[in-house]
């Protein structure tokens, strides 16, 4: 297993072919843009082989005995599930942002169990070719890119309706040794840091679209393979200061990527469908619950760190004690519990694949990526309305060495003597990398916070008439009684 | 115009065949279940001629200059329909529960103006009918039944595809004098206290679907017209005692009725539309827009008795000063005034139809109902949860005469000296009354109030390792820091 | 153990006295209103004894070995808290309703525990004496009722400061053989149906509120305890007919009951706590977490009904096929399986106190409970927009029996020529009772579904409009452009 | 007045100390950071003097009797209050963003009413100083910053209890010609490029506090006041290009800065408070009121844009015509309808104050203020799940100038062949702006969007299980039947 340092570092030796801002990156490691998502894919190497964390970032290999790093795991039973689940958790504290690694570790493990189902329905030996690639992988502890969005044109058309045929990833031709693949992946996040590419289908296919029914491995660096880094909100924030980006060591989410695949040949070997079009959506459906089992975990790790970011300011801001906020901050935590829960739900409750792999409960894994989905912008949103509005509107960190006005920060962002505004900035910042949305913070606190209508809402309304109206209603004797 | 007494004496003439529980009612005015919905509709008289509320009850009818109930009443410009919503809204205060009288009111205005517009394009004469059995009917003073859903059997079918003709009112026979009616009514809310009874369409027609195509008048005691009044939430509890009621005196609801024509004929000068399918879709639709205009307005009446209620109990149990309590009973206020919100901003941004009515604003009246629909649940809701799990294992009125344990009714349910246990146990019972649903009750409260929760949770969550986590992240110097 | 037939059997010699609408009640499996509740109440002695449901409902005893009723069980391991789960979800899904045995439950593996550190803390004998209890419990399969809520009276104060020191259940007499108790419990589900009270705390107390905390069980039928049983929901349809009850089998909710306490009795070998008050709150604690847990599954097992119940209506009304129809059903499903992953999560998710009980995850306990308390409205609120308005205004069974009426009810209540209008009737009113609330459903129905408002909206909007707005603003060349 | 063109150029000759990102900054005018907020303000301009929009956007001055930009006139009567809504959604649907001038008109009309009743009570002069100063800024159609928030320090303290009695604007000298104040005023929307700036007290304050309770006009570029123009979203995309920023021409939100008052100087015939400190909860109460009107009105326009944006993607990516995205769609426009029911109910609903302003309903106001708050989060969630996860992960727009991507961009990103990739990327880049939060978007549509949970629930979930539990327990003949 190689340390966060040694993936690092790995990753100076790739020649990929990487663009952003319309430039060639000559070293994804050393530019600013990607350096922090660099950083916290490295948090998964760390957590394999941190003693602390160890028993939760490692694993021993059914296949090869060995121990690995368990983002290149097939879970064999509940426990290795639900420690994946508990290993997201305290990735996603660390980090407080998105890791990367997982959709490649979802990749191997919905693979493996479909080349096994195609082998036994087809008699094709994708299921022993996949293993090996696997024990090389979990051997060489790669990072690695497990690509399924296509750019998927007219979503009312299927793969072979659309006005162009390459806007889904598809096979242009079959050679002796190999095939050779042409089309694009989207929103590939971890991409530009991966060592691999795991290309495979996104959706269900129909018998005749069998050149888009491919399941293959292609080294990042491989020729024709190239990459577009994405805009990410603030990224200019990265190459521009520190304080300013909120979270300078781990970034934003997760650093996406476009993979385009310029007819790049692929051997045999690392070929692990090819035509099968029935096993699609068997495929897409498997990853998906396992996907979604991620997300009630990972996302329940970030938002521990929100909460606390939140927690601190409430703090700093003297409101701490007050009942909304505490309960405020309480339904945060229980929106954060409820998608631990499902995360652990559909872990515990699995079930055995064919090959012996432990299957989440599809069910529930679904309904706790629901939830997380659903429950997340609440989240976000109690804590911009905590936090107050002054997220939106910080100056710059480069005022702090401005002469004429850094005194006038510090003074006048300092809410209690014992806290450097600095403080508080750094952790304001944090909360805006977190929640986003400018517009958001504006329109819940401009014209004042949410609470301050309540609190003249609670101040304007007649309570003594409705009480009166509603004890002659109900018979009581005296309907002009107290309060 | 009558008084709420004249009206309720004005009803034992009435000759209605109404069936209740199996069997005929012989008076309406005298059988337990449906005197408190009587007493309602009363209050439509009241408010009125009463002198508080007379500017408001009150309008001067545009089309004989006399002042009439507004219930009856053609709205001529903003200030009648403003009038109209703050009418309803009073009404509501007075009741806690339906009144009854708008559905005939929007039926009155929508065929009026719906009428006008088929005798511009066919040169009939239906508004010139029209106009004269509304006078009547102002003159009258009369509480008019609007009827407008059908049975409608299939969902996915229109009238005329349905396996039987009859699940739309439909014209059987068009005869010299008049036409003959059959079908039926359903949820008729104030049908069986009613002097007459306003068919119309429920849903836009197609052009073959004529039969279905009728708006007449019909008086309730006419032959062949049969009421079968429905069942409610508790509508034993009106023959059994008082107390068990919640609201003894005006009921629960509006008090619904099946109502059956068994080919009933009608006179041609009752009959206003005839046919002419093509003004089903906007007579209905229009209709909609008055009445959806209503709910925020009644509902936000009806719910001020709720918050009262519910204010009443918090006090009474010692929680008025929590601040849980005091945000819910904010936040249950904060959507009354939404719902009547919606009301007036429909109101208020009207415009003039061909006819001169004033017309309310489509999208906000559609707006201000899908409110109203959205947040009464929830209200209802909240003031479960503060109310407590005793509204819902309240012991029977009876026990307060059984020796054996009604000292101990008063002993228990009592919470503070000086508020008799009755006291508590009456607004129990109105709770009750306007929330319904035990077993919602049951599941809130049942293993502790939500709010036990809550304090549970605040407790469980190690807040200070969470801001831990947030202050490495933002880079605060000393991670370690106070709270 | 016994089965389901035996249990009601046995209460025929339970000499309890049991009041109801002011009358004894001479035995309670005959009376009306209680029999659905013993019904319900019977099927957690089936669903131990049928095979097909035995391998959750029954368990091996640890303390005698033998096979006994899981409802008597102290949870061991991981195993017996998720079959724990899994199998209320089973009984509910029976029922429809609740089957009342959970509290004791809950009180016997709590008192379990609470026992064993008192007496590592003070060498008393309590966990001994309990083990005595609980052995003869299981063999002779009691059901038995836990008691722990007070009447409270004033919630701002504790139980010394109330202004009526019985207002929680006290000591009054500590004599050589036992103790004397009084006070009243209140809200106990299934208590006029248990052959024995586990009498419990129901908060934590100060040191010197001794009298308060006790721990004791009493039999049903000893002198002094008197019970007067709650009135509930539409409780006088269960003595008036059979389908306007809508689930006349197994009822609603629990049926609760007051237990008054005057000075009774109990030999210390039934005493469990006798002034220990430092304890108490660690058992209320306890109590609630393992009572919060069932709540996501045995709601998920009545909301499964309730699911059914819904999809079957939009069949039978032709509407199953609408989209906002199926999204609000897999709402509905999505919601119930939130409340079940909780109770999953914090089953597996557990630890081992010092006896050896396992223990749920208590704050993924709490958390699965206050889902349950905050989504189970809102199914309930999504059943009946699907449902539709009739299950508020639908006529009385009496009227199928009623000559003159009863085809009408046959024919207007038919939707579909191959479904008869009594099946609709009936699952109408299965929903109406495991929803209630008819004022909820008339203010969602009345002037029209929200769906219709819905619609209309859709209609009103100008989309292109909005749509040029934003292309202008976007830049787009051709601000005009389609749609 | 002046067009949005003579206001831009009025700028030019202000001799304002603004810094931003560490640097003076020349001419705000020509600041790319500055301009698109420049711009947006300029509309106020253009719709005061555009023919089409003048009858809402100008007024005449009951004053002068000369017609003036109606962001300074006060209202006189119900129709000056809703035509001030109508104007800030019309203004929104140009701007897609906020145009910053309503903070000094609200802070216009509250100064008025307020000086007059300070005047009523205590023989001072302020109301007609407030005049002269009023009718100058009318007739020099002035911009005006109304400056209110504090630094505020400690929240749970007042301003007097602070540790630095500057963290509220405080008059630090009384000298026979005027005032000198000292402080900060934070988060001013629109003040770098605002003529002059009214200071107004924030919060109530206590008798003592004399020095807190000031209300001045002073020009912008008076000696000692600096500004420090904040960070915003994606600020540097200003600089970087334009198709990124995703409303090049008017920005996002307002443009806000960090006022510092170092001891200015303020003549008394533009100071109009002094000391009276009873009347700043009177200030801010009213000031409150109508800046709470505002924003279901201005929030309403802007959020007509988001809605269009995201109609026209959906209909762009082929998904325009699905039930789910029909029903989003609309619960969007519902939202935003209801965001402006409230502005109007509240507008509508207005009295008068003693000098005969025109003044909404403080109740509405509060509730409309707080149910926008509440929505714009849930509207701008609803466009992220329908414009789907590209938002968040779009190439640069320099790739666009990419000789080696170019091709791929426009490739990739086209859905439909009738429209250019260009259109979805400057969509998708509105929709970016108008709604933030990268990380909302990552955890919305990663693992998949919420209908493919949605889809897969539903095909997971036994309906027919559910629906026969539910027959059994109804009572139906034959529990197995269809579906």
């Amino acid at each position: 297993m190689m340390t966060g340092a040694e993936y690092i570092e790995s990753l100076r030796s790739l020649k990929t072919e990487v663009y952003f801002m319309g430039k060639r990156v000559e070293s994804v490691v050393d530019h600013p843009a990607m350096r922090p998502h660099i950083n916290s894919a490295a948090v998964t190497y760390d957590v394999a082989t941190n003693p602390e964390t160890a028993h939760l970032g490692s694993a021993v290999s059914h296949l090869s005995g060995r121990t690995i790093n368990r983002w290149t795991h097939i879970p064999q039973n509940q426990d290795d599930l639900v420690k994946k689940a508990m290993m997201l958790r305290v990735a996603g504290q660390i980090t407080g942002t998105c890791f990367q690694r997982c959709v490649g570790m979802d990749g191997f493990i919905t693979t493996y169990s479909t080349t096994y189902e195609m082998d036994q329905k087809y008699g094709t030996d994708y299921h022993e070719r996949f293993k090996r690639f696997l024990i090389a992988t979990q051997d060489k502890d790669f990072m690695t890119d497990g690509a399924m969005t296509d750019p998927k044109g007219d979503r009312s058309k299927s793969p072979s309706q659309q006005h162009d045929p390459d806007l889904f990833v598809r096979v242009v031709e079959q050679r002796p040794d190999g095939i050779v693949i042409r089309g694009a992946k989207l929103h590939q996040t971890g991409a530009i840091n991966s060592h691999q590419i795991l290309v495979m289908p996104g959706q269900g296919l129909q018998p005749h679209e069998k050149e888009y029914a491919v399941i293959c491995a292609v080294p990042a660096a491989a020729p024709g393979v190239v990459f577009v880094f994405g805009r990410q909100v603030n990224d200019s924030r990265k190459w521009e200061g520190e304080i300013d980006q909120g979270n300078a060591t781990y970034g934003t989410v997760g650093g996406e990527a476009m993979i385009i695949f310029e007819d790049v040949f692929v051997p045999h070997e690392r070929v692990f469908m090819n035509g099968e079009t029935e096993f699609a959506a068997m495929l897409v459906d498997r990853f998906a619950s396992y996907h979604r089992q991620n997300y009630g975990a990972c996302k329940s790790g970030n938002l521990d760190v929100l909460v606390g970011a939140t927690a601190a300011l409430a703090d700093i801001h003297g409101v701490a004690k007050a009942g909304h906020v505490r309960d405020k901050l309480t339904e945060m935590a229980h929106l954060v519990e409820t998608m631990y829960s499902g995360a652990l739900a559909c872990s515990f409750n699995c079930t055995h694949l064919g090959c012996g792999t432990a299957f989440v409960d599809q069910t529930l894994a679904n309904v706790s990526k629901f939830n997380t989905a659903r429950y997340y912008p609440e989240v976000t949103r109690l804590a911009q309305d905590i936090a107050g509005g002054f997220i939106a509107t910080l100056p710059s960190e480069k005022e702090l060495e401005n002469p004429r006005v850094a005194k006038y920060i510090h003074k006048y962002y300092q809410t209690r003597p014992d806290v450097p505004a600095l403080d508080r900035i750094r952790l304001g910042r944090l909360v805006e990398n977190m929640t986003g949305a400018t517009p958001i913070i504006e329109c819940m606190h401009g014209a004042g916070s949410p609470q301050a209508q309540k609190v003249v809402l609670q101040r304007q309304i007649d309570w003594l008439k409705r009480i009166k109206l509603a004890r002659r209603i109900a018979g009581v004797a005296n309907a002009e009684a107290p309060k």
